[in-house]
């Protein structure tokens, strides 16, 4: 069975990181896909946003990083994948993705979406509180691996803080 | 008694038909009105939302279609209108109509706020989502009426996606 | 317009008389049923519970009130009527109520739920909270008409605090 | 991959039906387990609801039924089993299953729970609801399929409406 | 400035003792109170409940355990305290606890309740679960003091598992 | 004991004062901070919040007003400060506060937030309502205290209405 964990990654934490680590091992192909969001602008390049999850994922054999541009029910298609992931911190969360949930078998009835409840200490993390911290000096070590954490805050002070 | 539906119908959708046909059973006219909004920037022009509600709405002889600019109590003042209708897909909509019939109320006491749920089959569905898909050359069949899908879509490709 | 209101009131409260009253002046009739529930044990008889509604709705010329013994849904019918009208207090209620809407549908496709807000001094307010106070010697001035107060408190201790 | 659904199942309705196909699908075998609770007292016996899960899952081949008096986690390492599917309903639902799912997490560190959304037409749809609605003479064709209905009627009927 | 933190403690768990571990540090004296709850039985003995508290709260010096058969304004007018201390687990809590603060209000005025989020690793975290992972063998470990866990166990088992 | 209040204030409300009023009460010195958030842009300039909040507080005499720019846990640091103290109006605020007081906890772990419910009139009252208000020619009387509402109204007549 392939899983598609989709997201805009902007930029990875380590919250990603755990649900996509616990749903590899359901599977026999996790494919981590970059979609492009025709609305929100990223922080972080695609370039920039591929390149950290190859950096943080090299260790998970069965995990493929790909990128794309249009709506996810589409690329499931393309990839005869049927299965997306999705990991939960919230309650409210939830409501929000159970619509997409909808309108995505409306487009594509085949497909369903499970949802993995993000680890406890990650329960409370999303790549916006990670900007907010590192753009006011603040400390990201719980949120990301120290891998990239450099790599993170040098990309933001070029970015000048949006 | 007379009900004011009030909304900014960028585009009209199914979920909103459903809510105003239910609504049109219910009272003797019923008004559906276009606020112009000072904060969000509509997709569709003025024009354009009057028009697709009047091709989709025309077999409804107690309902009527008008637009204003300004806060919906004052619209009711001027209609001597006291009842909102207004439909609820989701739970996290609720609380914030609760919080807008509360402001309402202060500024005119006599002013009701009626809350009908969506129907099943709308009730994960919102204008947002219609002009995602849209953008992204998926299908809107089940969500808006077909007489109106190609002047969504021709419009929404002259807007060039915003 | 027929509407009808309908619960256990358990007693009536404030919050109750709100709703009823407010919903009163937008149809022509309003009809408020004491429903008999299957599951839950009342601690007032059905007969207190009419005779505490009676004391406290007769300014309504067009309130009516009345008992039932089965579903909702079958009174509705049986009075040729088609609006439930439901007061909500908090969100969380709302999720309850409108799972309630949608099986109502299933059983009586005309019938249409129309859900109020509780008045900001009620929000909080429920039967259960003022039968916790009157027990345990709290105030209840605010939450109960007074001509009804010494009757709820008589009457609890009759039940000897169930 | 073994995944196991399990619940009290008093009785089955299409909800459950829903969620068992869509995942049976998506894994070698999936084992749906009626589960003693400790707390609430079912309605209908061990056996009945047995017996209606037979009649109701006999067309999937990989389905397997099955009981178990203990916790959920303690089956899950006796039959090697880490995947526990939930289907969600409401949004109230999913704060209550996320709290269980990390207990079981903290019981037995390799368990995963994968939570799929109800489809939109049983996303109301509750036991309790399928239960009031027959032993008040409702009509519950929408809610369980054909070939158990008289069962359950009859086998409500037999326990006097508890 | 003194707190007063009440509830059942039925019995006693890491979450409850996380909150008054810190709340302690911000007042001058905290009070652990005991109520007696008009409806729900509790599972340990009143003495049971105060015994434990006792034993895993020794080391905070200025924490004071009590109980008390009556409404918690009445607790706190006796006392002449005015800070109710409150954790909250999940955001579903809040919802009752705000409606109960706004009930105390009518009843004193000059009552505050002051929330404090459980500490991540609780959040998940009440006695009934304790208590139903208890009597079906599972481990506690995580939820309760090592040195009371034994005494849980004990009665419980005691209790029948009720 | 020091408690810190912290928000952009922009413009402050009777929502605010109430929470501060009510939370100076409990503490030694309480803090009023108008923190500049790097994503959302105000409408009013830091000199015109400020100014606002020292016509509305200057009864309060242990209310202290400050800004900073940075994040809230360095300013805590700084002024040797451990309590937030934080209004709650919805239960939709309460999830995101209560995420921002875990991250809070990762940079500074002694600190601890405090949550209060706003008074049930100011329950529903946002500074973004009352702009809204404010541009539409609505009345915002019951939001904001008489001795600011012009110079709010200016204010927003200045800015043309962003």
């Amino acid at each position: 069975m392939i899983f598609v964990c989709a997201g805009s990654f902007d930029p990875v934490t380590n919250g990603h990181i755990d649900i996509i680590e616990r749903a590899s091992i359901l599977c026999d192909k996790l494919i981590v896909v970059v979609l492009k969001n025709s609305v929100k602008i990223p922080t972080f390049t695609l370039d920039d946003r591929l390149d950290l999850l190859r950096r943080v994922l090299g260790h998970l054999p069965n995990v493929e990083i790909d990128h794309y541009a249009g709506l996810l029910v589409d690329y499931m298609k393309l990839k005869k994948a049927r299965v997306i992931v999705k990991g939960l911190r919230a309650v409210s969360d939830y409501e929000y993705e159970m619509q997409m949930a909808h309108i995505n078998k409306t487009q594509y009835p085949e497909v369903e979406t499970l949802f993995m409840t993000a680890s406890i200490n990650y329960s409370y993390l999303s790549s916006s509180f990670v900007k907010e911290l590192a753009r006011n000096g603040g400390n990201i070590d719980f949120f990301v691996p120290s891998i990239i954490k450099d790599l993170i805050l040098g990309k933001l002070k070029d970015t000048g803080g949006n």
